[in-house]
């Protein structure tokens, strides 16, 4: 029997609209979850079961006087630990913040409450949603990294300690732990989630994520998030939609740009072998496909991503690390150090990059309603002291156009894979779309660790 | 009797389009009238008269024939020199460009001829729109500064020599020279006009602006270019209006807040006494007046927006400036050093200090439909070895609010005086018709040479 901890997303909810599962009996599925695994996965930083019980309760008794507040009513949600919550700690799992209670909430966490979610408590990243390594490990197996920075947030998704998670994706952060242990991650288009009230790392490219089991429970949550907000500039004036109605929607099958440049180049053997399977895979379905190469140096916008990251960081962190540099990580540390050594000129003239590579993809998409990659360049490396690389994502996160990654299947030892789609600017209705009739032909159901 | 070349755009338009005006005729008398003053105002960098007449001509049995092209069907208009004109020179005002052909327009330029206006010729700009004095001079007193950048849009606007044209603002390009000669200048809100094609100095300040020598005309010329460009991705994504139905349209007399802030801390006794005794002319025909202090450091604001500008000069000019550095003319030079100097982190707080204040700003002018100040600190500088004080500019071209200028009066030595009006973003329908009734109220009309 399917155990309340075992749902997605759109089943809990419906069940709890429906009176047929109690919030309550929910939270105490996760709890006995977390309970079991937490003391081998580290995806925690906060958790205060009884605080969790209680809000279970009061959703309860809400849901039976005056209804479900909106689409998440009753649903726990983990929370990337850089993400303020009111009267809830938001450490940045660093330090300097060990001890910080904001007095407000971020945008996205308040729209996920006003949504009927419950914030289950607060996920591990590494320090500051940097480089260093974070104590989670990867639930497939414990020797690997989780990969990072949204770790506790991908690991507990994975392994069903709840069903949805929040990150936040600079370069990496969200596509490549989810691939690393096989859920669906997606970054939505720069602009469209406010980043009101999260820890930056870098203003120009900080993208908010979520980590769900299925494509259908990333559309709800996107849906609950997106729109624009006054307190974030970069939110885009064009309103959300419903995400939801794009489940399904996909009739015809969809044309899909295999991206070779680059992301074939730089993968290992065996990725790119599955890729192609999948890519076959999809194609016998029905799919339309068609190779993609383009005339672009993905190392030039690489480094420009790293550039823009570190001067950004070092200005976020400017105060802080005047008088407390020795209580910084060292990846972080070194960042802050390459951007406060970087001259103005070169952090614009990697804005220009950026710009002209934007404009670059933006093109390279027309005639496709998604481009797909391989997620990662491998599965996630036997090693606890990297959190692997982020260079199948930057480039996304750099251009701002919409990304998922999709669990496709196992490597020879045993770690998952992903499939990684891209989508137009603003067009995530077509990338979930598309996603979702992927989802369908590919069939992984991917459990780590029963 | 009033001749051709004393027409507003307005004026001459009306009369081209009822047939009552050969755009030939007019074309004569402004070539006169060129003729007459260039010698000792230097007001052109390439100006044809056989070529500008061929234009006419052709205007002319183009109307005959298919009636008007557009709102400035015959309308001659003079272009700053850092504009892209296909198959006319655009020499920036470098030796580095003196022999450079666009084989494009810019786009505001582009739209211009397709309203049927009729592109003079090119006016003289400070070298690469930056600080350093150009040959032309005030023509209220020759041993005054006409201000910079656009000194020869300023001018030739104001002597007769055209009836509009085009300058840019970084600092205080358009406002400042525009007050310093008596004409009425509008820079809109940050991303209302595509400057594509044109010149940069620093691409998160450029904005484009007109000269003319009323409101409306100043309506006219930015309903014909207002409104998102491809090719500009800082352009907004919000339709332009038809801003001459602005025109006339303060039914009521508009809510005046008064800037007393800097402006009225920075300015000389004379500029103070004009401003106060203009405003009591306002508030005597009716306008509804409130002083307006704000806890805003403006100075920090004009140490930001220098920085910004000096950082991406530096960009823009990084390739030539490597070769040809000796070509720089000091000012320009001295700019480009800073900037290359300037840490990546220091511009990155610069850019924040503008997001602050420019929320500051919305803030302030809530309540209000035009926040007043003197349009410069002093009239023109009795010296031609400077361009003047921007500082009363660059804070609106930093927060990216739109203004406008009118010549208010004459300061004891004979030299115009102006005020500043600046609006709320993407408001220049409410900013134009505040503008409008002000200048009923004001009825300066103002002629240097005759």
């Amino acid at each position: 029997m399917t155990q309340p901890y075992q749902l997605s997303v759109a089943q809990a909810a419906s069940q709890i609209r429906d009176k047929k599962l109690s919030p309550v009996a929910l939270m105490q599925s996760l709890l006995a979850r977390c309970a079991a695994l937490e003391p081998r996965l580290k995806v925690w930083v906060t958790l205060d079961p009884n605080g969790a019980m209680e809000a279970a309760v009061q959703r309860e008794s809400e849901l039976m006087r005056d209804g479900p507040r909106g689409p998440l009513h009753g649903v726990p949600v983990g929370i990337k630990d850089i993400y303020n919550t009111k009267d809830m700690r938001t450490t940045c799992c660093s330090p300097i913040y060990a001890d910080y209670v904001p007095d407000h909430d971020a945008t996205a966490v308040a729209l996920l409450k006003k949504a009927g979610a419950i914030i289950m408590g607060k996920t591990v990243t590494t320090q500051f949603a940097c480089g260093d390594p974070s104590p989670t490990v990867n639930p497939w197996n414990a020797l690997h990294t989780p990969g990072g920075s949204s770790s506790g947030s991908a690991v507990g998704a994975a392994t069903g300690m709840f069903p949805a998670s929040l990150g936040t994706q600079t370069g990496g952060s969200v596509l490549r732990p989810a691939a690393y242990n096989g859920v669906v991650g997606l970054k939505p288009t720069f602009g469209r989630i406010s980043r009101f009230g999260v820890y930056p790392v870098s203003w120009t490219l900080d993208t908010m994520g979520t980590f769900t089991r299925t494509v259908e429970d990333a559309a709800i949550m996107l849906t609950v998030m997106a729109g624009p907000d006054i307190k974030d500039g970069h939110t885009s004036h064009r309103e959300a939609l419903d995400y939801t109605r794009a489940i399904g929607s996909q009739k015809t099958p969809p044309r899909i740009g295999v991206l070779r440049t680059f992301f074939f180049e730089r993968c290992n053997d065996e990725v790119r072998r599955h890729t192609d399977a999948v890519v076959e895979n999809l194609r016998s379905a029905g799919a339309i496909v068609n190779d993609v190469d383009i005339p672009v140096d993905f190392d030039t916008v690489l480094a420009a991503q790293r550039l823009l990251m570190s001067v950004e960081a070092a200005a976020v962190h400017e105060e802080n690390f005047r008088t407390r540099a020795d209580d910084f990580a060292p990846i972080v540390r070194e960042l802050i150090e390459m951007g406060m050594i970087t001259p103005g000129v070169a952090y614009v003239q990697a804005q220009r990059v950026r710009k002209r590579f934007r404009r670059e993809m933006e093109e390279a998409i027309q005639g496709f309603d998604v481009l797909l990659t391989p997620s990662t360049p491998a599965a996630a490396p036997r090693s606890l002291s990297t959190t692997g690389d982020p260079m199948f994502q930057s480039p996304w996160t750099t251009c701002g156009l919409p990304t998922i990654t999709l669990p496709s299947g196992l490597n020879g030892d045993g770690l998952p894979l992903g499939i990684q789609l891209a989508g137009a600017p603003f067009d995530e209705e077509r990338l979930l779309a598309a996603a979702k009739w992927c989802e369908d032909v590919l069939e992984f159901t991917l459990t780590p660790v029963d």
